[in-house]
């Protein structure tokens, strides 16, 4: 890896996502040597702190992550970093922005290279976008531009985002990130897929009967209630990191792994994705709020929450493709809060053969992303002591030792724009279409909370979820492989 | 499962496996209840035991073999035992045998059931079945015979043995034993080819590149060197065991579990095996002794071994079936004494596919026999922390408490011959294409012996046999997956 000179501005330098992620893989990235002279970071806020102050700040999220490090790189890291205390809707402010990113391009020998790192809260993406390029920020070398999730709230407001940020930015230098995106085992899928014949062989509609994508959370809103409840889980999980995993599920395969080629793969399979009609999404969705318990809120009466609100703490839904290889095979997926465990899994149901044997269990692929990364296949074996056949569950679990190698996503997403690698982020005309899924279902709901007769299901908290979900199966042989 | 009434003979009671295998199996299926009042057993033998003194060793083996036991219900079994001193050349002999036969008919209204066993040295297979003819031994209700390997030295003697069975009893009658089949991984194999989709589809010449089939022997030949050197590993171990193996992996899907759907399938499928031409047997088949090392004997100096003996400990070869689902595809097997570790294996090796990652491994499908019972599937994933691919062993191992399940292959063996299923016993027409195979090899090497060239590789002990077994493959892109 080489030293690529850069000075990067990070609006958010105060906050969450910078503290527990952006630092600590920065750090990650400088002790491996790709980023060790010519750069230099400007965090951003309102907050009135001093470089100093942010340096403590560097250094204390990588202490919090790092069992172990070497105090004087951490020192030397540090030293990169500058604050510069920042109103986003303030038009001066970036001029005194521009002047010390000129500084310090002069100082560190940046080349002119300007990575901006959108981590605040989207609502500022916008107006953000709009002063780098009217108070022309950007450099004389590259400009990149990272954006945190979400981009845009629907199909108008992201075409607006991008509007915005394409005056400034070519789509080749815009970094939309999906943190799911740089997990191991979702960046497994097209390996796995591609590289075995005996996977690579039943991906059609001949052989799988469906494929199923759970991601479900422990936890409740907790303090995030205002914010969610403008939201909710179809824009928050689905739009995003499922339709990501659905799409790496489907694609065909790539002529080659360059990023352009991925890309194509993608786009060429979502032409074909199905949007659903308002009778579909009637058939084929299920939307549900928690319940409350002794100890817990229900989702309605959580802080901030309209307690009339028909915002979906819980989704889930079913698609398909006509064209790629699973052409025409369901495709069914669930997320919501406080299911039974946090748990992120796909489950590749294979169809049943005619066998002398009788009675069998499905052939399934499963792949967990979280809280393991494991892979297992279950097969049919024949029952021990008795005539039959039983499940026998063919697995591979990471070791811990395996675990502790396991980058985060962040650090190697940072890597991917360092090295300006777009494979694992979404081009723009993907997300547009993510949104006309997302906006077709969102409106056929609204047309039912208008009509007064909004299904919402409500469900027990820290179980499976609803149990209407179990009724969007096309046929009664089908049903969740996870429960 | 029923009671079944028969008085069983069994030849060589005072014996090795009697003692080691037929009474503890015996016992267990007297536990399930499977043979409970109506039956007894006559153990006969040369030495002069009394029934009293059979009905201690029979109580012994039980307890040699089971941790717990209930003494009263061991007693009541071995109650049901009987010796006679018998020398199977004696005419007379057999007039005194059939005599405590029907007295013991009578007394457990045995209802003219016999079950005979041949469990002695396979030289006295013939006589006892010529006498078992002229003295009329046969009951009035069924009769059946349970026959030990090697059933004949090569296809000449077994026709003849099988001449001489066939005069008291039908094909249908005789069961010829082969303890492989009644190992749980073996009888894996048709319910994991048969009701998996994922594996069923993949299993032709088309994904198939070999299957290696591996049965190393950790022990040299131990006491045994005198009858071993008249025998050798082709016709100890590949003859029956590998053939076996080689059988239910090749043949084509039966039309239901039936014994006879079973082995019309199997028959079916050796009509097309490729009986090897001399110089197929030079070009394919490798040959091994073992050598000395400090504390063991070269095979050559063990006692009882001609000093230029010519026999193999070691044997690896090919064959080939020109029908069957993996018509074309490559069977490799090798077996032989004085491997590194005992071990019983069966790799399915896959093709390469090409695919936008370059290089790969290849998928394999391993099923291990023995020591433990274990599947596993390899496969590709990525590599964690570098671009490229890793192989992942998708597992299944028995645990501790399966494999105490698991009954011994003479149990499930006795209770297939108790219940009138050959499913896993092999029919006449088998064997004989197996001797036909092995007379192939054994003539080519015969000759070579006589030309004065024979190619023996001497191989070190306790490793993986001859490197010449290297040399086998059909292209240079293959090799033995275990090693």
């Amino acid at each position: 890896m080489k030293n690529i000179p850069v000075i990067m501005i990070i609006f958010g330098g105060s906050g969450d996502l910078a503290h527990r992620k952006l630092y600590p893989s920065l750090f990650n990235l400088y002790e491996q040597g790709l980023i060790h002279d010519n750069f230099a970071v400007i965090g951003t806020a309102r907050r009135p702190w001093s470089h100093e102050y942010l340096r403590e700040q560097v250094s204390d999220a990588i202490h919090e992550t790092h069992d172990q490090v070497d105090e004087n790189e951490v020192k030397a890291f540090a030293s990169h970093f500058y604050y510069q205390s920042h109103d986003v809707t303030n038009v001066e402010h970036y001029v005194t922005l521009k002047k010390l990113a000129q500084e310090l391009d002069d100082r560190y020998s940046a080349q002119g290279n300007r990575l901006f790192y959108m981590a605040m809260a989207p609502r500022f993406f916008g107006t953000i976008a709009t002063h780098i390029n009217d108070q022309h920020l950007t450099g004389s070398g590259f400009n990149r531009i990272v954006v945190e999730k979400p981009f845009g709230h629907d199909l108008a407001s992201a075409e607006q985002l991008n509007k915005e940020i394409t005056a400034s930015f070519d789509e080749n230098d815009i970094f939309r990130i999906d943190h799911y995106l740089g997990k191991e085992m979702i960046q497994n899928i097209m390996p796995m897929r591609f590289t075995n014949p005996l996977i690579k062989n039943i991906w059609s509609g001949e052989y799988i009967k469906n494929i199923q994508i759970t991601l479900a959370e422990r936890l409740g809103v907790e303090a995030r209630g205002g914010y969610y409840d403008t939201s909710g889980a179809l824009r928050d999980m689905v739009q995003n990191h499922i339709f990501q995993i659905i799409t790496l599920l489907a694609m065909p395969e790539p002529k080659d792994l360059s990023s352009d080629s991925v890309h194509q793969a993608k786009q060429e399979l979502l032409k074909s994705l199905i949007i659903p009609t308002p009778e579909e999404v009637k058939k084929n969705f299920v939307r549900g709020q928690y319940l409350g318990s002794d100890t817990t809120f229900a989702y309605k009466k959580e802080p901030n929450v309209d307690p009339d609100s028909t915002t979906e703490t819980y989704v889930a839904g079913k698609t398909k493709f006509t064209s790629g290889p699973i052409a025409g095979v369901p495709i069914y997926f669930r997320t919501g809060k406080e299911f039974k465990e946090k748990k992120t899994r796909i489950d590749i149901v294979l169809k049943h053969i005619n066998n002398p044997y009788g009675q069998a269990h499905s052939n399934n692929i499963t792949i967990e992303v979280d809280p393991e990364s494991k892979i297992y296949i279950t097969i049919n074996g024949k029952k021990i002591d008795e005539p039959g056949i039983r499940r026998e569950d063919l697995t591979y679990v990471f070791s811990k030792e395996e675990m502790t190698k396991v980058p985060d996503g962040y650090e190697r997403l940072l890597h991917d724009v360092f090295v300006n690698d777009s494979t694992n982020f979404t081009h723009w005309s993907e997300l547009k279409r993510y949104w006309e899924f997302i906006d077709a279902v969102e409106d056929a709901w609204q047309k039912e909370n208008e009509a007064g007769n909004p299904e919402i299901a409500q469900y027990l908290p820290y179980r499976m979820g609803p149990k209407e979900a179990d009724n969007i199966f096309e046929s009664p042989t089908e049903h969740w492989i996870y429960e």
